[in-house]
């Protein structure tokens, strides 16, 4: 590349674009590690994206109709705190940017969404960015749908490297993305034919082009480095009644020595060849700086959205009042007033009518509730609407020709549905849930994750929650899959044992500001064990006594999900023998983990035996419970599952497997030495 | 479609199919349960794969140069168990068939690879088998590469669905076949355009053609119904020197009242219906019921194979006799004899050397002394070779110009990479190898649970294995993903203290028959703590007593990987304050969990208090340990994570998080009440 002329073809712009490769190569070099090249190849796109397109405001960076600005080449995270410190976005001060990579400050690693207002969403694992864009664009449009055009009307842009375009997901969310013509998402993919291990072609030779274009993308291919070509293309991407996919051609730490190779990927720290860098760019300054002709072209940029936001603060106070109202709350992720009582309601209902019911059947009761009353929610399935139970009555389709429809047919696309389920939280105003078999928890996990670290709310219907799917087979048949969602910080795990307590595991779902929720429902029917009606939400508790020993109390019995009345049986057996025996409910190990130590001793106290009884792995957290904390609190067993599991009906696999009352019943007299 | 004139234009064909197409409505009326219309469907395309072009013998489905069949659309499986039964399959009986999906029965719900021989892989998980069968395609170009033609000669089938197509992992299997152009790779896509939520359409509308021609395959279109069609596509397919697509247009439950409906994708139970299909088909035969000349037909295609295989074994007994044990001896998994001794060696040499190696580092040292004795193992990394340390001096890279390569850059494809290796393993006569930072163990899970189920013994290297990445912060920080592997039935996780561990962890990995192994490695240096060279190899025992108490012993610190030389930092200090400390390395919790009860309490005595030592969530594993499985062995207390990590450099985040020896100095104190 021929800097000079570069230089002199547009000297304003390539100061701005220097900015950032200068401050990227100077934070990276301070911390010795990181990853200088992506910000350097894409530092003319974003230039431009940032001073010509992007409606955004740096004083206010959650302006609700901002464009959203999406980095899922997240090792390049230089690339947008350079941005943030140059527009004058109040956190990422030049501070932060010296201090990249340290321990507390904002400019982490990678970029955090909750570190930083602006950055909307962590990315790093590759694939994740693209893949949670979808779900940004599908909220914009369910949003300007219901709000209207003159309060939501914004572009999602994305920058995907080479590696967010190998990961799977990205295909998931290209053809979900291609089949909605969610024409508002403009992805620039950084064209550098560049990896960690080499040259892309050693790996790929995808015509990456012709691939999106056979997904119902507009394609457009530019010179990553042409200021005005890129500026042309985002004018004709925004025309487009598809989303678009600008392939930018790049070149990886552009003017370094190690430009256009993989060492160009990683940290670029040897003195001699970033001063020779930065003299190629003709950048005399010191390490940091930024020149105030510059930083103040750049805080132009930040501070050009202002008089567009003020109008759109106009057209907001415009709308109703209760529209208004609405819109906020969605935002907060507050629950509407009405809930509580509808779910008392519902409770009550069920209390009296004792219905038999699957829990994944409870499930879609409860939302025929609840989806009428929070117009934010946004439901879907992978493909699996009628197993998962996701669809309430009252939900349109979201399509093109409906954009109010708030059912997503996500396809079977577990992976994508997951992360566009974030997109759409992070994007604000909407709730997503999304439902599968649990077994494709698996398949949904990268973005699950990523939700508890991401403090999203998305709800994760997890169906078909053990051995009880029966037929299907080891294979689609969860037996660690609880293991693994309680293993995962800020995750909580319901296992409702019947129709009341799945309605009261959705009301604090649905209540949730900053953790994830797993639902955890059989594909069974299970029996009414909460028949007594009770106004509290007790699974707020995580566990309580269901049902206390009758005689002197001998054992306690602990029991989620299916396995409640399966424990409530064992205790009738039990009690018969002169046995007395509690049965404790557990819905949500997580959330009793929350309660105080006088409330988890009085419903485990020491001294008598336990058993847990749960159709999965001891492994998915129940040593704490059975055994007491710091050990020596009890003797205790567990009923549950050690090995996948096979395929037959349901019923005899429980037998098979030894997950019955009359187990139950050996394990707690073995104990107690009977 | 006119049933009438499809029979008529080829009955002989004709019949065949209807055989499967019957065989499969008897079997899931019977069990009331399952997936009529795929099988329903590609029954023309099987039967004239099976006819004109699968090599294979029916007695002897092991045989190591058959044509590999995955069906990938394992929903599908009575399509597999017709196919095995008619062409006579000595354990897939009629009584199977009738048996189909119960308790014991080899015809599960979805087809297993270890309950039946000739069933390639288990299948079911969308996306699966099309991406083990990548690893098919490459083992059989590696093998043929080693061995020649006149032993490794044959192709890899693969009937996919709409599902398979969606999924994710679909695009990394696809793209990978059209880089290291896998010519005997040949996919059929059952191209009927349904889903279980309505049509394709509803989902997607992705040009599938357009999207396999972009990543380098050939591909054919056809009326999945017409035999002479299927034939040509197939002889067209094989000449091809790239892997092809055919897309079969084609009827889901085809004469069925549910043809191309989504009620057809499953159990098609009504008698009236069934008994009109069967007509329609032209079978007057009663249920189960297969016409002697249809059936003789069929077996004479079972047996077609048998002098190609008598010649091939007349081939194979020609070439050297080196050569044949080493073939041998790797389809049967067994190591080679010289392992044992290479490791001790090694061993041995650590011990003295006692040198400070990233664990990840000792790994790459062990491969340079493994890769060369067996030439059996066949390595690669999802776009890390330089971090995941998995490339040995002697490997060359795989590729269409170097197919004795036994490396393999699979690219920013985990999930990809986890199912290919699956699908060598399952070839046979490959121990596949991969690696990836162990937090993207959740990008391959779906195919690492599969290893497990399928009892494989892939072998996945997780380097960066804990906060100990340091500065790439939480996203690439793994907490939870020890919990994850360790909850997961048959799966062996080692996390080696040091060099000799990490050997130690190889030997075993590369000894198992039919077990993954995940070997969760630091990316930080660790000193050696095995400075006492011993023959045995400690970590088959999963755990051992590595420092005893000096005085009387009042603690235990258990510790894995990273965290044993900081064990024995807080062991020194311990004893310093007179107070008795064993130090237990717990490198493999499962081997430790199989050794028997004497050995268990050698180790771990009842009485002193427990410290587990792990930069991980304690829900990993940890309480079994702690407190003893019945509980009141120990009081007990774990130093590790309990959130997600942070970005900063690796020791300042051990100090924060709290995983010090000080920390657990003061730990063992606090429960020793001092």
């Amino acid at each position: 590349m021929d800097l000079t002329a570069l230089r002199n073809a547009n000297p304003e712009h390539w100061d701005k674009a220097a900015a950032i490769r200068t401050l990227t190569l100077d934070a990276v070099a301070a911390a010795n590690s990181g990853h200088s090249g992506m910000p350097m190849g894409m530092a003319d796109v974003a230039t431009v994206l940032f001073e010509k397109h992007l409606k955004f405001d740096a004083s206010a960076p959650n302006w609700p109709d901002r464009d959203r600005f999406i980095l899922s080449a997240g090792h390049g995270s230089m690339l947008i705190y350079s941005l943030l410190y140059l527009t004058g976005h109040g956190d990422v001060t030049l501070d932060e940017i010296k201090n990249f990579r340290q321990l507390g400050a904002k400019t982490a690693g990678h970029p955090e969404n909750f570190l930083v207002e602006g950055i909307e969403t962590t990315t790093g694992p590759l694939g994740q960015g693209i893949s949670n864009a979808v779900g940004f664009a599908m909220a914009e449009e369910i949003q300007r749908a219901h709000y209207g055009k003159k309060v939501v009307d914004h572009y999602t842009y994305v920058i995907a490297g080479d590696g967010c375009l190998m990961e799977g997901v990205s295909q998931e969310a290209i053809t979900l993305a291609g089949r909605h013509e969610l024409s508002k998402l403009i992805v620039f993919w950084d064209n550098n034919n560049i990896t960690i291990d080499g040259t892309v072609d050693m790996a790929d030779r995808t015509d990456q082009v012709r691939r999106f274009a056979a997904s119902g993308w507009h394609v457009i291919e530019i010179d990553g480095h042409d200021p005005q070509a890129i500026d042309t293309a985002i004018v004709q991407a925004k025309k487009s009644n598809k989303p678009t996919m600008i392939a930018c051609e790049s070149h990886i730490a552009l003017g370094h020595a190690a430009q256009d190779t993989s060492k160009g990927h990683g940290a670029l720290t040897d003195q001699e060849q970033l001063k020779a860098a930065k003299e190629g760019y003709g950048w005399p300054h010191d390490a940091f700086e930024i020149p105030a002709n510059v930083k103040s072209a750049w805080e132009s940029i930040g501070s050009r959205g202002a008089a567009e936001r003020a109008a759109w603060e106009e057209r907001f106070a415009q709308i109703s009042e209760r529209k208004q109202a609405e819109f906020n709350r969605a935002y907060a992720f507050e629950a509407p007033k009405k809930l509580a009582g509808a779910i008392r309601a519902f409770k009550k209902q069920i209390s009296e009518d004792q219905p038999k019911l699957a829990t994944r059947a409870s499930s879609e009761k409860v939302l025929n509730v609840v989806n009428p009353i929070m117009t934010e929610t946004v439901g879907g399935s992978a493909d699996l609407t009628g197993s998962n139970n996701t669809k309430s009555a009252d939900m349109g389709v979201f399509l093109p020709e409906n954009r109010k429809g708030r059912y997503i047919h996500y396809g079977i696309r577990e992976h994508g549905m997951a992360a566009a389920m974030n997109g759409m939280a992070l994007h604000g105003g909407i709730r997503p849930y999304g439902g599968t078999f649990m077994a494709f928890t698996d398949y949904a996990r990268p973005s699950m994750r990523l939700a508890a670290l991401m403090k999203v709310p998305s709800v994760f219907v997890m169906t078909h929650d053990s051995i009880g799917l029966g037929e299907d087979g080891p294979t689609h048949q969860p037996v660690e899959h609880l293991a693994i969602s309680r293993a995962t910080p800020n995750t909580y795990v319901f296992r409702p044992a019947d129709s009341v307590e799945t309605a009261e595991a959705w009301e604090l779902a649905l209540t949730f500001k900053d953790s994830p929720s797993v639902l955890s429902l059989t594909r069974q029917g299970v029996p009414t064990v909460r028949t007594d009606h009770k106004a509290k939400n007790l699974t707020s508790q995580g566990a309580y006594v269901l049902a206390d020993a009758e005689g002197k109390r001998q054992a306690i019995l602990i029991a989620t999900g299916s396995e409640v009345s399966l424990a409530m049986e064992a205790k009738a057996m039990l009690e018969a023998q002169g046995i007395g025996t509690r049965v404790v409910s557990m819905p949500c190990m997580e959330l009793f983990a929350e309660q105080d130590e006088a409330y988890r001793k009085r419903v485990l106290p020491g001294g008598p035996v336990r058993v847990g009884i749960e159709a999965a792995v001891r492994a998915g957290g129940w040593d704490r419970w059975l055994l007491g904390e710091r050990g020596r609190e009890a003797k205790a067993g567990f009923i549950g599952m050690s090995s996948f599991g096979a395929s037959a009906p349901a019923n005899e696999l429980y037998k098979h497997f030894g997950i019955t009352a009359e187990a139950t019943v050996a394990k707690v007299k073995e104990l107690l030495g009977l």
